[in-house]
C-alpha cells in the first residue's frame, strides 16, 4: 500500500487541467518533495514536464526551493530552461549551477538563445562563460554581442539555410538530406524559409518550405523563389522588426551585415518574445514602474519605484501650493475644500483615458503626423461633451448636497473647462514628448495629471473665490 | 517636363524611409490626388503598397478621402485589406463597396480572415454576405461561426495539410506537387506542418516542414511525426492558446472538434493578433477606456468612456463624503485641505504601482495560488519602506513649508499607513477579483484608487483633528 501523502499527491495531479499552464498541484507536490529533500522524486516529477514549464515553476518557488530544484537537476540541467527564464531568477539558477554546468547547457542552444542569455549575465560572469566556450561557437556569440542592444543582430540565429542560385528544388532536397545524415546539428533545429544567395552572399529571394514542397525537383530554387522578401538590417531596432513580422505575417526573415551579406535569420518566435516585451514596456511605464519586478526583491522594487513616487510627490506639491493660494476662501466656505477633489480627480481620470488611447496608438504607430490634428480635435469633442453632460450631474449632486445653487454652478463649469482640458492635454502631451523623441509611455501620465490636477483646483477654487464670496 | 507638383511629390516619395511603417509621403500624395479627383493617380500611388500598409492609410484619412479611395480602388479592390482593417473602419469601407463587391473580397481570402470579417459584420449585412456566398464555401464560414466568439474555432484555417498514417515521405511530397498542379487552391497558401490523421481523421502526430525536408522518401510519416504535439479543442479560449504557443514556440496547433477528428490548424501569425488584442484590452481596462476608439467618432466615443467616468464620480463623492466628516477640523485649520490631497495622490500612485505588476503577472499566469502569498507580503513590505522614505520627505516639507512639527508628524504617519495599504490593496484586489472571474484589468484600478483615496483623507484628516486640535 503506498502512503497516504503520496496517494493523495496522485490524486491531485490526475484531475484534469483547465489550461494549458503548468498544474498547482505539480508546484505543491515538488515543494512536498522538497521538504523531505527528496531529490529523485523531485526528477521524477519534473521529467514529463515541459522546459517553459520548468522555468515557470523555478519563478513561482521560494528562493531556497529553487535552489532546492536546481540541485535536484543538476547533473543534466535542461538547457531551454535557462532561456525560459526571467532575467532575475536566471541570475539565481546561473550562481546554483555554478559557471561549468552553465557553459554545458548554453553551448547546447542555438545562437540566438545564447547570446540571449549571455548578454544578461553581469560583466563577470559574462567573460567566465565566454572563455569557457570552445572558439568557434565563442566567435559567433561574440559577433552577435558586437551589435547593439535590441537590435535585429542580438535577436537573429546564426544558424539557417542558404543555397547558391544555380541550385534546383532536387538539388536543395538532396542537400538538406545528406547534412542531416552526416551531421543533424549542421541543420538548425525548425527553419521556415530557405534563402537563395548570389556569390557575394547577398540574399536574392527566399522560399518557404511549403512552396518547397510542391515544387518539382527539376525546377530552379531562383524560379520559385519570392524577391519581394523584406531584408532587415542587423542594426534595425527590434521594434521595428516586430512592426514588420506582425504587418507583413512574416514567419522568418534574412538579416544582411553592413556589406548586404546574409549574417542570420529572425524567426517568428523571437518576435513573439519582442512582443511581450514591448507590451510589458508600454503597460509598465503606463502605471509608473521601472519595469516587471515580480521577482525582484523587496528592497530592489522599492529602489526602482521611489523614482516615480517622488515625481509624483513633487507634482501633488504643486497642486497643494495651487490650494494654499485660496487658503482664505476656503477658510470662509470649508465646502470647496471637500468638493475640490472631484474636480481634479475626474480630470485625471478623462486624461488617462485619452493618454491611453493616445500611447497605444503611437506604439503601434496608428496615430501618426497624418491624423495627429483630428485625433486632437475629437478629443477636445469628446471632452466638451463629457464634460457638460457631467457639469449637469455634479451641478445636480451638489446642489441636493449643499443647498447652494452658486456652488452647483460653479463645480459644472470647472468640470466642463477641466475635461475639455484633460482631452486636449491627453492627446497633445503624448504626441508632443513622442516628437521630442521621449517614450511617451514614460511621462505622459506624470505631465496629464499634473496638468488637469493644478487646472482643477485652480478653476475650482478660483471661480469659486470669484462667484461666491 | 512634368508638372512642379509631381516633381515635389517624387522627390518625397523617394525620400529614405526610417522604418518599415508606410511612408507619410505616400499618405500626403494620395491627399492631393483625391482633391485632384484623380482615381487612376490613386490606383499608380498604391499600386506597390502591401495591402496591410493600403489598410493602415485608409486608417489614417478623413472619412471624405477614406470614401474616394474606396472609390479608386473598387474594381479590383485587395481582399486582404479588408482582412487587416480596423474593425469601425471595415464597416465603413464595407458600406461604400457594397455587399457584391465585398463577397467577391471574402470569397478570396482564407476562412479564418473569412469568419473574422463576416463575424464582426452588422446582423442584416452578415445574412446578406453570407447568402452571396456558394454553397461549398458557405458551409465553412457557418461551421466556423458556430463556435463561441474568442474561441479556437473561430481563430483556425480550415484549409490544411492531413495524410494517412500509412503514407511515406515520398508519398506526401508526391501527393503535394500532384495537387499543386491539378488545382494550386487545394493547398494552403503557407502551412508549417504536416499532420498524420488515424482513419477516424484523429490527429496522431505532426511532421515539421524542415523536418519532412530532411528525410528520406522511403521514411514512414509515422517514424518521423512527433506525437507530443499540443492538439487544441475548437471550443477552448483565444487567450489559453496564445499561452500555448508562446510557451511551447509553436509555428502551427491542429484543432480538433468534440469527436477529437480535425477540423483545422491555427498559425502563429493569428495568434500574434491574439497577443496585440489581449495586450490591446489589458491597457485599455487599466486605463479605464472599453476598447481602442481611435477610429471611432466623437459621440461614440464620449458614450464608451461616460461609464467609466460615471463610477469615478461615483468614488470621488465617496472621498469627498469622508472629507465633509472633518469640515469642523479643517475650517480651524486649513493647512490640512491644503496638504490632504498629497497623502491621497500617493497612495494612488503606489497602489497603481502595485495593481500593474499584479494585473500584468495574472494575465502571463506569472502570479498564480503557488506565489500569491508571498507577492502579497513582499508588495506590503515594499509599502512600508517606500511610506517610511516618503514620510520622512513630506514631513521635512511641510516642517519647512508650515513651520509646524505636529502637521508633519501627521502627514508623515499618514504617509506610512496609506503607502501600506495601497500595497496591500495593489495585490489583493487583483487577485480577489481575478478569484471571482472578473477581470482584474477592469476594475482593480477603481477599488484600489478609491481604497487610497478613502484611507488617505481619512487616516490624514483624523490624525489631525485627534493630534492637532
Amino acid at each position: 500500500m503506498s502512503e497516504p501523502a503520496d496517494a493523495v499527491d496522485q490524486d491531485r495531479l490526475d484531475k484534469p487541467k483547465e489550461g494549458f499552464e503548468l498544474d498547482e498541484a505539480v508546484v505543491d507536490a515538488v515543494e512536498d518533495a522538497l521538504e523531505r529533500n527528496d531529490h529523485a522524486e523531485v526528477r521524477t516529477l519534473l521529467e514529463p514536464v515541459h522546459d517553459a514549464d520548468v522555468a515557470d515553476l523555478l519563478q513561482k518557488l521560494s528562493g531556497e526551493d529553487r535552489r532546492g530544484v536546481v540541485e535536484a537537476l543538476r547533473s543534466d540541467f535542461p538547457p531551454d530552461v535557462l532561456a525560459e527564464l526571467d532575467e532575475r531568477v536566471r541570475d539565481e539558477v546561473i550562481e546554483e549551477l555554478g559557471i561549468a554546468e552553465t557553459v554545458n547547457a548554453v553551448r547546447e542552444l542555438e545562437t540566438d538563445d545564447a547570446v540571449h542569455i549571455i548578454s544578461e549575465l553581469e560583466d563577470d560572469q559574462q567573460e567566465l562563460v565566454l572563455k569557457a566556450i570552445p572558439p568557434q561557437d565563442r566567435t559567433l556569440i561574440e559577433e552577435a554581442l558586437a551589435y547593439p542592444q535590441y537590435s535585429a543582430g542580438r535577436l537573429m540565429r546564426r544558424e539557417l539555410v542558404a543555397v547558391p542560385i544555380f541550385w534546383s528544388v532536387g538539388d536543395t532536397i538532396d542537400h538538406l538530406r545528406a547534412t542531416a545524415e552526416a551531421d543533424p546539428d549542421a541543420l538548425p533545429q525548425e527553419f521556415f524559409d530557405i534563402f537563395v544567395v548570389d556569390p557575394g552572399h547577398r540574399p536574392v529571394g527566399a522560399v518557404s518550405l511549403s512552396r518547397m514542397l510542391r515544387a518539382r525537383r527539376a525546377e530552379p530554387m531562383t524560379e520559385i523563389m519570392t524577391t519581394e522578401m523584406k531584408v532587415i538590417e542587423a542594426t534595425t531596432d527590434q521594434e521595428d522588426v516586430a512592426f514588420l513580422f506582425r504587418q507583413r505575417d512574416l514567419a522568418s526573415a534574412p538579416v544582411v551585415d553592413s556589406g548586404g551579406r546574409l549574417v542570420g535569420v529572425i524567426t517568428i518566435d523571437d518576435v513573439v518574445d519582442v512582443i511581450d516585451e514591448e507590451h510589458e514596456d508600454d503597460i509598465m511605464r503606463l502605471g509608473g514602474v521601472r519595469e516587471d519586478d515580480l521577482y525582484s526583491a523587496a528592497i530592489e522594487t522599492s529602489r526602482s519605484r521611489f523614482t516615480w513616487l517622488l515625481v509624483n510627490l513633487g507634482t501633488a506639491i504643486l497642486a497643494s501650493s495651487v490650494i494654499s493660494l485660496f487658503d482664505a476662501t476656503i477658510e470662509q466656505m470649508v465646502a470647496l475644500a471637500v468638493l475640490m477633489p472631484i474636480v481634479a480627480s475626474m480630470g485625471g481620470n478623462a486624461g488617462t483615458q485619452t493618454l491611453t488611447v493616445a500611447v497605444r496608438a503611437l506604439a503601434m504607430k496608428e496615430l501618426t503626423e497624418a491624423n495627429a490634428w483630428r485625433v486632437i480635435g475629437k478629443e477636445v469633442l469628446v471632452g466638451a461633451i463629457n464634460g457638460i453632460l457631467f457639469a449637469v450631474i455634479s451641478g445636480l449632486i451638489t446642489w441636493a448636497w449643499f443647498r447652494n445653487p452658486g456652488l452647483a454652478l460653479v463645480i459644472g463649469m470647472a468640470m466642463i473647462f477641466n475635461l475639455i482640458v484633460a482631452g486636449l492635454s491627453g492627446a497633445l502631451i503624448p504626441l508632443a514628448l513622442e516628437r521630442m523623441k521621449i517614450d511617451p509611455a514614460v511621462s505622459s501620465a506624470v505631465f496629464v495629471t499634473t496638468v488637469t490636477d493644478v487646472v482643477g483646483f485652480f478653476v475650482f477654487l478660483g471661480l469659486g473665490a470669484w462667484l461666491l464670496l
